[in-house]
């Protein structure tokens, strides 16, 4: 089956991929805040209905959080599983937006059009550069030019509490011969990227509480323990005056780099100064004898995610407060065991707290890192595919971000998985007016179109 | 003029003046929150209406914030000026009132009956006290008992920003032979107080601000400096081990207190394990070289009373925020100057921040401690007027919460103020659930009546 129809077919129904993908953005999958269960279902009816319309068998399956969905479609060559997730993070602070980020738009910028809505680049977007590849596979030449497996997750923001039991339980449904994950990043604008090392995640919510009420800071400011001053003294004893996580063993299980992976890594020309110019910084801040692409791929940190406590409106209130609480997260590298940490982390809380506190902690995830193995020859036949596509040829990165559904793959279904997407650094993910380059969603999906004529071989 | 009808009048009108009282507290007049503007304008014309009805020449007098109520009535005797506060606390949060705190309701409780309210502590139910012994005194003998100035602010809750200039404007207006503040406590259940040392308040926002834009923490975890862990650092750093503020120059103007006071403190027989106990607490989180009652009546404090950055809300949300901010209260006494620790405390901040990362601070509010002149012969007929109705003698107290109006009386005003209140500590006021008890009600108007008395001779 010839590619290049393909592709043109690609380049004309751009328009019509872009609506679709703007459809299924309309849908406020939130799927951390329960108050968006219904949007979350809604977002997985409609995936069900587009790959059904494709060809495709599929359906949404029930689980205790978010459905799965799941389809099976096409046969012969190499035998792929494509995951995306169509739940998105919340997108507060909602002032912060230039428009609704579920009202999606092109957008023109300097840099070319963009797709501005919460989800675009994470990770409905790129989902859909997959999905309409199918398509265009489909439309040309009448089936799918391998058999395609398709699992879409609606829980990846929020710790996945679903995903292991399900993998578990449909692991003869969902094993294949590779894994096609697309929830990353190009390595820049013109170099596409198959992420091979991926940071693990440990999300760790602390609870202090220190008087059984919120007292009056006049009446009982000096004796009463205040949980705030003892909340950010835990927090302030985090990194010691070198940036190095001080919870007891945390760098156990944390790889030194060998040479030759560092020389491929300086040999991308990684642009520090700009990376950082670009939020606004200059100074690196993590372990300041680490380069700052080791910090983000290589190295394991702790990170606040948020903090509150006591009075937080507008304007003043001279209360003690009863709690105060912090979201911490941590990202785990190498072989670091994040039950471990977790359980070296909650011991170290708990020894500095003072008389009359006490702490509790709610778990948010708990997931390794991983390291693919690109000996899999489909590594080889994806990076002649992505070469053949972009101005520069594909490279083999780190990447700070966790994807623990890669590890999954290989401890549940014992299968390699590829990471390969086409998001921006300043594609504003988690942030708001988060956006999507028309550039990375046609690209994506012609770069979906060469990999899959390259595995149907 | 006899007092002995006075008072049984009102015993008898008991439940008229829990209507009344109950009508004020329907109004949420929340001074911080800029939604609330219009209820605390009709608090104050209430108000104006209700003195209007006892007789006074009433009016409500606009600010550039929330209106001032004053009220002019009665001639001959001592010319008192009777303080209070209409406006009240945020309500939040919400979930742990056990009623809705704008929809007042007489309670029975282990301990008697109480209004549970919102402000019915603070200051509503104490400024009625005073409005009822007024509306008695009239209703029996046709005129109040002496020349009464009435001065009702609407912004204590917020940091009095109009204070200062309507003090000055109006001084003419103001002026009395001395002033009466019922917004305290009584020493204990039995026992009435008038307080003579307040401590002084200094509010600041401090907005520590990274990134220029919210981060994903996998993208950027480690190299991008993270605002919650400057402002944790910071906050960390302001006690040191003995619980002392670390801010250069802090104690300058803290005095040493003379034997003979602490004597007269230690004969109070203050109860320190049950105070704490109360609320939870068995241990002195302050300064560990001083007492309880030093610590909150006699010594400076620097209280965290809020803290927010990040995500705050249900789950998880793997982000590096660009801003976090922390509300903070330093409580002065002596002659601690609150505009040059605003200062200290401002070079402190700045003196810690490291690279990338910039501070804003919002003011809210700087007034000094002060101490009363309880040689105003005005002291003792109050302190003889309080012993009549109470089962213990009165006695002179300090008090940890902050009354900057008592020191602008003496500074502006050149007059003493007697602060005397009925609240007790249990009244939860700023915090959920507050109440005021009835008995507190009754035998406070029952107080100033006598009190009036003694100030009509």
């Amino acid at each position: 089956m010839s590619l290049t129809p393909v592709l043109t077919r690609i380049d004309t129904d751009l328009d019509g991929a872009l609506d679709r993908l703007m459809e299924l953005l309309r849908i406020p999958s939130i799927s951390t805040d329960p108050a968006y269960k219904q949007e979350c279902a809604k977002a997985a009816d409609w995936l069900v209905e587009d790959l059904k319309s494709i060809g495709f068998e599929a359906s949404s399956r029930p689980t205790p959080g978010h459905p799965m969905v799941v389809a099976q479609g096409g046969e012969g060559g190499t035998h792929v599983l494509f995951y995306g997730h169509y739940d998105v993070q919340p997108a507060d602070p909602l002032e912060l937006w230039n428009r609704d980020p579920f009202d999606p738009a092109i957008e023109d910028t300097a840099n070319g059009k963009v797709i501005r809505a919460r989800g675009s680049s994470d990770d409905k977007g790129q989902l859909m550069t997959f999905v309409e590849a199918c398509r265009a596979w489909v439309a040309e030449h009448g089936k799918l030019p391998c058999k395609i497996t398709i699992f879409f997750e609606g829980e990846e923001e929020s710790g996945s509490p679903s995903l292991i039991p399900f993998l578990k339980e449909h692991a003869d449904e969902l094993k294949a011969d590779v894994a096609l994950i697309c929830d990353t990043d190009l390595f820049d604008y013109d170099t596409p990227a198959i992420t091979t090392m991926l940071r693990g995640l440990l999300g760790q919510e602390v609870t202090i509480t220190g008087p059984s009420k919120d007292l009056h800071s006049g009446m009982y400011g000096g004796p009463a323990i205040n949980p705030i001053r003892v909340l950010t003294k835990i927090c302030a004893n985090m990194h010691d005056e070198n940036g190095r996580i001080t919870v007891p063993d945390f760098y156990d299980g944390v790889p030194e780099l060998s040479d030759e992976l560092l020389g491929q890594w300086d040999a991308l020309g990684f642009d520090a100064k700009s990376f950082l110019k670009e939020v606004g910084l200059d100074t690196p801040a993590g372990e300041t004898d680490k380069s700052v692409l080791e910090q983000i791929w290589a190295r394991p940190t702790a990170e606040f995610n948020g903090i509150t406590g006591g009075y937080t409106g507008d304007g003043f209130k001279t209360v003690l407060p009863s709690q105060a609480s912090a979201k911490i997260s941590f990202r785990l590298v190498g072989t670091q065991d994040p039950l471990k940490i977790r359980e070296n982390f909650q011991n170290w809380v708990k020894e500095q707290l003072p008389p009359d506190c006490s702490v509790t902690f709610k778990d948010h995830g708990a997931g390794p890192a991983s390291v693919m193995a690109t000996s899999n020859p489909a590594f080889e036949k994806a990076r002649l595919a992505l070469t053949d596509e972009w101005p520069n040829a594909a490279a083999f990165t780190g990447s700070g971000g966790s994807i623990p559904v890669a590890g999954y793959f290989k401890t549940i279904l014992d299968m390699d998985a590829m990471l390969i997407g086409f998001a921006l650094e300043d594609d504003s993910i988690h942030s708001p007016n988060e956006k999507y380059d028309v550039r990375s969603f046609h690209k994506g999906i012609r770069s979906w179109a060469r990999i899959l004529s390259e595995l149907s071989a």
